[in-house]
């Protein structure tokens, strides 16, 4: 699936997606995107940096790219959040 | 000075650095730089964003770059802090 190497960052502990990041590389990825939203892009900030300097030999992050999403609340509001992703290969 | 087109995020509200990045343009300045550590970095994303959608027409998001820093505290001890830059270009 197109979809596997895409971590999603959500609010359980850092190395919970540090571990998912490297069980991706460890299973023959040559690529994974780590991508978040809000308050958890300083978390996927965090896993990107702790995989390349303490996990994956020779992994570099290619590419990073800041976005907005438009979010529509249960009561029809909408917000705007934004969002990173990031490109890691090794 | 080299520094004066470079913006930390701190934590004041939003849209203080926002403000603070529109100056740096208003100025006569083509480049500024939003630099923030740890939590903040969530913050500086949301600043980008917002200057670029919403205040300075015409402006990119030139480069990122990511990295780990380590802080001392006042015991001696040392932590690891992921810190990002964001070069944005009008």
């Amino acid at each position: 699936m197109a979809d596997d190497n895409i971590v999603y960052i959500g609010r359980k502990p850092t190395m919970n997606y540090v571990l998912a990041v490297v069980t991706q590389f460890n299973a023959g990825s040559d690529d994974v995107i780590i991508k978040a939203r809000g308050r958890s892009i300083s978390r996927a900030v965090d896993v990107a940096e702790i995989v390349k300097n303490r996990f994956v030999q020779g992994a570099k992050i290619t590419d990073i790219q800041i976005s907005t999403e438009q979010l529509t609340g249960e009561e029809g509001r909408t917000a705007n959040v934004s969002s990173i992703e990031i490109f890691i290969s090794k």
